[in-house]
């Protein structure tokens, strides 16, 4: 029977603003990446974020950024290795609180917006976050591009890596992700969504937009529930993978 | 031989700002308060001033405040219950993974400013800040001000709870400080000061402003490194303490 | 013809986040109460306020407030009049830059959230606040709770003082606002609503929780537009302005 | 007689924290850089700097950072043109109020560390810049680094650019400065920096690292006041160009 995890953003509020539809996500994902206050989150969305995952059965990821609330974490920020080893420490260390009085702890990690994407590139970052992880607990798991440094830099440092995969983006021919600015970039018909899903789960790799076949080996699928309709393709999602026969399950229960 | 405490605020720098002898301060007390990024103290600066309070043999303790940079936690705010709660439980959760990964631990918290002085009388927020230290580790300590809530509260709830006095301040017959804005409330003169430390280090009270005594059964001394000629005043406490036959020692390093 | 101004928030997203719903807003009110960036409003969503404003001739305000975006505003923060004071200014600047590049300029300032509850009967901080109008544009006029500190000490100086009232509060009879959380507080049904705006418009005062007449002279209806329904409201208000026979029109627009 | 702007950064101190000898560096330049509060500058500390520039008699210009405290703007951050033009129009706003009600005007614009750099070639965000400018007040100058975009941008929309020069910086053959990891880039010797400044008061350039003379039309002169012994070498930059027969007078004063 094959197995999946389903990742997903959690706990995106900030004081009186909220996003995200949380409590229908946590029944759907396995993972919840949870924001820790440096893009969105505060405090008291961390505390009730970690009581959502532990009451669902949920592993509990840290969804660390740059320190810019202004931009929600979109925006490529230059900070030097030491500056954003220690802000994702910080980060880890305060969302790692919250979790293990809510009875769990922070198993993985995966950067968001703008750090995701620095990381697929940008070495000095890359080790930074790697260090971070490392220095912090060494059994966390990152979670990440398949192919990135992020996960080039964590394996190379003996940290448990994991390839996550997106079941309604649109693959380029050499495994990227083709650009949102691009038509098509974003899968919205629910028959290609769920095939998607089906070849990812089988091992089968995704069909990049030239038509080839670009091999995927993906424990992970990253799903939303930020926009209008988002829960509804995930929770279709979920349904294609128990249709496949398959078990949505955190790679954390799991062997690495 | 009489043991006392040395506590002062450690890591109130940020970003491009510093503030504060650390590196001198270090030398002289027995107990870091180590500011947790509210009030002052970027994740570095965290690092760092944890490191320091390791490698001087020094106990740390998370001087949590109300979020207000601007403030430098010096203006009340009036926060809810939850709010200031889950707002402690995040700094003390981020300094204590500095702490950990400096190879210690959070063994204590401190309020800073504004807190400090309402938690004197503020319940709510007295029994905030004790619910989120209970809930973190009710292994910690509470140190304050003699006779306040904050006290009374992790009295009552089963932590340990840490009388301070201040070496270079004038008290009032209450047991309170005398005002800033008074004449005299903060001694300047050396032999003042070393004699309020001789009467501290002996059990014997303090001296108030209307010549009457306060009993005042302090664990430890407060102490400053953020004015001119603070460090000296301080180290001329310590030398006080060992030329009274006293030793300095962080109460974390005694039983409760 | 009676006239009387309605006015509402505006510009209280920040960032990612979004609230209220103010495309629909501003064709109802005369006066926008646009967020300054200080609890909401970063600097694009000022620009793009003042823009819809000028647009609908809506007259803009500044809608000052405490140094506060995790708390929105809404928690009372001590801070000393030179701080309070400058704190207005630089929101004043913020926002007015933004309105002259739109067309138009600030015509009035009126107080959010904890601080407009605080300048009521904060003597310090009304006369910061006063003091900071006066200071930038003494033509600005300032709204708020009539009998409050803030209007006493604006009328005290010179500034042009303008009332409002609440068309959907329950009043008691000392002109107050029964408080949010006792029962009734908010009224909901359209015929009550409808029937406070009659006798506001027709000079009538409102009718208090024990049944006595409250005078009230009020120039502004406040209407809100970030829960759900609340624009609905908004709209049957300026109805039923409409069927009394009145207008609604900007009090920057007539002779103070 | 030749004359010449010293221009310096004012007023980065923010809430506790106080950097830079602003009151002796006021007496040396004849135009002040005003940090606005996305860097550095609280409330009062703006409303401070504009009023010592306005008693000295020194022209007050904006200058502008990236949102980051925590990095003092010191660090690219990859903001949109909507977002960058926007940031840029609420601190002109801003400091604008405080220049107004100390009697005086913003007249410049001076962008700060990250951004000054990024606008030597980033195209977008020197357009942003600039278009802020434009549309805030196109009567405002643009100080910069001479043949960056930014100058060439403003100058396109016919803002007047002014070109500056550094007194301690070691240049390079193509008008670049030698990066401050190299060694010699900062000029340290009393009498290299006096030549330096009697060149530039000169018109005849600077010496590159090759020894090749650089062509360099410089209006005005940037010194420092933050670091220790930096205002004794702006103070020796202002003897030297009297000594040249020079003065010292804002270009702001002057036609463009």
């Amino acid at each position: 029977m094959p197995v999946i995890d389903l990742n997903a953003d959690l706990g995106e509020s900030f004081g009186r603003w909220t996003l995200g539809e949380d409590a229908a996500l946590i029944e759907v994902i396995s993972s919840a990446n949870i924001a820790c206050g440096f893009h969105a989150g505060d405090p008291s969305t961390l505390r009730r974020s970690c009581e959502l995952a532990v009451g669902a059965g949920v592993a509990i990821g840290a969804q660390v950024a740059y320190r810019d609330l202004a931009g929600f974490g979109r925006r490529f920020i230059d900070a030097s290795f030491t500056e954003l080893r220690d802000d994702v420490l910080y980060q880890l260390g305060a969302l790692d609180g919250f979790a293990r009085i809510a009875g769990s702890r922070v198993s993985y990690l995966k950067p968001h917006g703008a750090l995701y994407h620095a990381v697929v590139h940008h070495q000095e970052q890359a080790k930074a976050v790697v260090d971070a992880v490392r220095t912090y607990d060494p059994t966390l798991a990152v979670l990440g591009l398949p192919g990135s440094l992020l996960l080039q830099e964590a394996s190379a440092v003996g940290l448990r890596v994991v390839n996550e995969a997106f079941a309604d983006r649109q693959y380029t021919a050499d495994g990227g992700l083709l650009a949102r600015s691009e038509p098509g970039a974003v899968l919205t018909e629910p028959a290609r969504i769920a095939e998607q899903v089906r070849r990812l789960l089988a091992g089968e790799g995704v069909i990049a937009d030239d038509g080839s076949v670009v091999a995927l080996n993906a424990e992970s699928i990253c799903v939303h529930g930020d926009t209008p309709g988002a829960v509804g393709i995930a929770r279709a999602v979920r349904q294609r993978i128990s249709a496949s026969g398959g078990r949505v399950q955190s790679f954390t229960d799991r062997p690495a």
